[in-house]
């Protein structure tokens, strides 16, 4: 060590010379020191990109309308779907991270045709009817308060049989198999698998009656039941307000009831990556503000709320989709009794021990 | 070894001597030896003590009605239940081995006590109603055609509303809790917890929605769903027979519907100890035969089929019940269309590794 | 109703008559009340037959030394195996209700010929060595302090190569799997496999190594480490009392240490319906009292202790066995340092949803 | 429709400012067309934007030694690591999409400070030692060959005790937890929680005996035995080749041995997120070509070969890294007999239904 010869100012200079000498060869050969960025790859706590945002039916469904009358569906672009994008991911089609949100907009007669994947997917419809969906040949109905499946690798297409169009939310999770690099495709055959327009699917024949199994049939990671209706869901948050009002268990919380769509394989989720939930809270109700780890989408199906997300606060109605981002506080408060459709990506963070969640006290 | 000098007969007659003693000494000493004994300790294959047997509906139930005259129900005795003892394991009130089966009969207004237990239980009613059994306070009613459980530890008693009596099948896991030690008892409070008589309880309400779980219950061994109502086994099992018309997949084998009671929680057995489920054939269907390891008790719930198990032949009509031991060939042969109500302990066997099936060809 | 008619005595007597003809239908009908033995059938807690008890190493040992000079081993008897039969009860072979345990004893150059069978079974070597047990054609060396693995429908067989004999003890399955009609047994060819004598077999080469997979091998319902070597056992029993002075968690309670034999492809138990264990305890430890639902069979591998079962006192030493029946308090006093090999059907209970524990406090 | 009257470019004029109005429309209203962009979202098959790359350990040493010079460790920066930075993931510190891989250097008494994070993490040293990592209070040695876990959550901090510095491997979760915006970061206390210097962690002499679980110790989602030693992989793989000479299944492929560090609790993999392995082929082999839904990276650890990674070919020695892009082909070619140490993100597909593999032949 000579430094003692040379004056302090000296000393720094050679020194910071060396320093951006070493960082010019880190770049050379491929490298990134972690101690300058160490805040920003492991942040204290969760800081997500994405944004609370809200997206309002009301100009959602016009611009679908519009879509309809200048683009058409069909091969290659596959699907009229105008996904929303949230405004913390710039130039992405993501409404989170991990999740694909799109309105998906379906003409008179119109057809999308047969593909399958590797990503999830299912459709939520908040109004309409008309579209059945194929899924692997099995016609599923679509109605309003419907929830209709297409897990990874089912072949699927729909297509529309009445004279008016019909729109409704798709959900996936691209994003996630994006980031995972774990996405195949696959184009179907291009004629209809089927015409038929049935009121139940063969999947709901086989599997929608309450704790019964087929005893031919073998577990599956994703739902075998195809459809999830508005009547049978109705029905259960029905049934939890009203066993509240008899002091019995069922309810998430005073006035809050909910139901998760579950695989009757196995008692879990519906999708091996997403969780699809209805919720229903009675006029007046405030629920417990809470944080969890991992995204979701929230659409309004009927009535009228403010949902308060992060610091943001949305006068929500029906059709209204709003994103919570992971670890963003939200909490809602019912101004008319309101159900609200909600799925995120829970599933994926409680495969990976990576779930928490800090639930606030009732304000 | 000095043998040479003895003649072979007093060589013999000593050895005899030193082994008598020596069987004689493990007696004293607590011992067995497992030569002597090897193969019935551990058989080619099952071979059980229990036999294939019927019992008629007809003669059950005017015997059950004498009960039901003759002797009260009440604490100690706890349950007017008349158990089929299999004439293989006699003196024994056990239908198998591991099974106990029972009918059970309430006169009108009359009530069974509260109480709980380790051994899991079912009901199964081939005819009547007019009874509720409350399962840890919630009232459920009992009708043609439905299971209703009572799970492991559950509080449970029975009352009779109606002005008739009323005769259900009773079906518990006690030989099994019995052989393995496992069984706590404890009696419940001395009035009825509730008088309520809703035509669907809290369980059924809860969770008796096709594919929905309340966000807010956990998964339980057990069944939460404390009802399987006729209305929904019977669609199914029509949906299947039709599926099979339409070429799709449902049935178990030709002409042979079958559905699994399941926790929705799991999607396993809706009991953990025991399954159970039920079977519908078109008239003239054949059932290619079966070996299982485990044993079942089956019910005609309506028609009338022929059953072959092992060597004997049933000709069977409703209600009646017949046992098939482990191991035992079961075939049936539908003269009518005809719904069976079957209940077994595969679930242990499946849980300890020891499962086996043997499926013949349909003949 | 025209009871009034007739004196009480007369209306008693013919009460009495036609219950006992009611008993005499049930019997002719193959049918037995519940009410009359409900208590049996059902106790408040698990009563079992099998009583506490203990066999002495110091008695077993000469007994078995005598049957290796009278009874040849062979085809059809397959094992010189002399089992513990528990007093209470009396005419079978069997240390508990579902647990079998026997002394084996092999003669100089004998050999007791191959068999496969469902029943699970381990060897517990209290001392002497020069047998090998060839599983699936793996040849395993036996030593003073290894467990041994048999796992149901693994062909094996055992030979002695050395000039003395060998005893040891079995533990098996064999009352549960009776109990259950769910046993197959099938000979083997009648020579050896393998005459090989390694001191390590391919089963440990492959899976013994602390936290290493191979991974080709899938999971496996029992363990496929075939032998468990004393030189671990103890390195693990000692670690877990040099923790202890560290103030570091390991034992079980204070001056207990115990460690589980585990099937390394679930971290479960070795065997599927039986667990095995090895505790320490430090000399003059007492143990907190115990009750288990569940039977148990311990042998002392090294040292004194006093063992507390139920109502008996146990002074036991060096290859002294004592059985634990069912809900039984069981407590350990240790006059030396005192190593205990234990084996139990408490992953029947766990998988059954049967399991509990009662832990009293330590005296 | 007037269209008639227009000429075709007129009416195709008019068509495109109506498109153009719209995609402008979508921009104001946070909405992206899927049409438009099917294909990059949803491709065929992985196209991960990663790229097969190679790092020198002889230019990563001498850059990580330069950095010891001129770069402290302290709080806040809290390690000198020097990440590898994939070519196809510009900007980005990252060496998959999911997986971080970085020198870390520490100088001759030098300490990184204490903290915890919800990404997993493992040390995989080449070479070296001196350097002792404690993990929740639990001083683990670091030596050549040795894989040391800390998993998400636990404290941890390094001190190197030695005169010499050292350089090893550090593998963790950060792409992936940070894509799933999932991570909670911790400082530990300032100074050191121990400075002990034992050979063996706590957890190996707890966990660290093949087969054996301490009872008092329940399951964990992350293995418990924080140290895996090169002895006891060395023998692993050392036992299979061996095997295979002896015709006994234990090899992935012909010549080609391979161990996973696993969780003793469960049997799964050691971390939730990541896959460990350790790899060695014989010098000659060829392994059949792979593809594999995830990504690795690979270190040699000791020997020669050639890899063969999508279109690349990397000639590789002792401390050389590179990595395996989603869905690249991967083929490895042995020089010298050759031993690789690789990790994944393989758990994370697996537990989302998102795993395939295809194999090729081996060339």
């Amino acid at each position: 060590m000579w430094r003692f010869s040379l004056t302090d100012a000296v000393s720094a200079q050679i020194e910071q010379k060396m320093l951006d000498e070493l960082y010019a060869d880190f770049e050379d050969a491929g490298l990134m020191p972690l101690w300058t960025q160490r805040e920003d790859l492991m942040p204290m706590s969760p800081q997500s990109e994405a944004v609370p945002h809200l997206w309002r039916w009301s100009e959602l469904l016009p611009i679908a309308e519009r879509s309809g009358r200048l683009v058409p569906v069909g091969r290659g672009g596959e699907r009229r779907a105008i996904a929303l994008s949230n405004p913390g991911l710039p130039g992405s089609p993501y409404a989170t991270p991990t999740l694909w949100a799109a309105i998906q907009y379906l003409g008179p007669r119109e057809v999308a045709p047969s593909h399958r994947h590797s990503q999830g997917a299912f459709r939520f419809v908040v109004d309409g009817e008309g579209v059945w969906t194929n899924v692997d040949g099995d016609a599923v109905a679509m109605r309003r308060g419907d929830l209709l499946l297409t897990p990874g690798w089912a072949f699927h297409e729909h297509h529309n049989v009445a004279d008016r169009p019909m729109a409704w939310l798709d959900g996936l999770d691209i994003p996630l198999v994006a980031g995972l690099d774990a996405g195949f495709f696959e184009f179907g055959p291009d004629g209809l698998s089927t015409r038929a327009t049935p009121q139940r699917s063969r999947g709901e024949r086989l599997w929608g009656h309450p704790g019964l199994r087929p005893i031919s049939q073998p577990d599956r990671l994703n739902s075998p039941l195809v459809a999830y209706r508005w009547e049978h869901t109705d029905a259960a948050l029905t049934a939890q307000l009203e066993l509240e009002d008899e002091d019995a268990p069922g309810v998430i919380e005073p006035g809050h009831a909910g139901v998760r769509f579950s695989n009757p394989t196995t008692g879990k989720d519906a999708l091996v990556t997403m969780r699809t939930e209805m919720r229903r809270l009675r006029a007046g109700t405030r629920t417990a503000p809470v944080r969890t780890v991992g995204s979701a989408v929230w659409q309004v199906f009927d009535g009228e709320a403010t949902a308060t997300v992060g610091d943001k606060v949305f006068e929500i109605a029906t059709g209204d989709l709003f994103v919570v981002p992971s670890w963003c506080e939200v909490g809602l408060t019912a101004r008319t009794q309101v159900d609200l459709f909600r799925f995120s990506d829970e599933p994926v963070y409680e495969a990976l021990g990576l779930a928490r969640t800090s639930r606030g006290e009732q304000k």
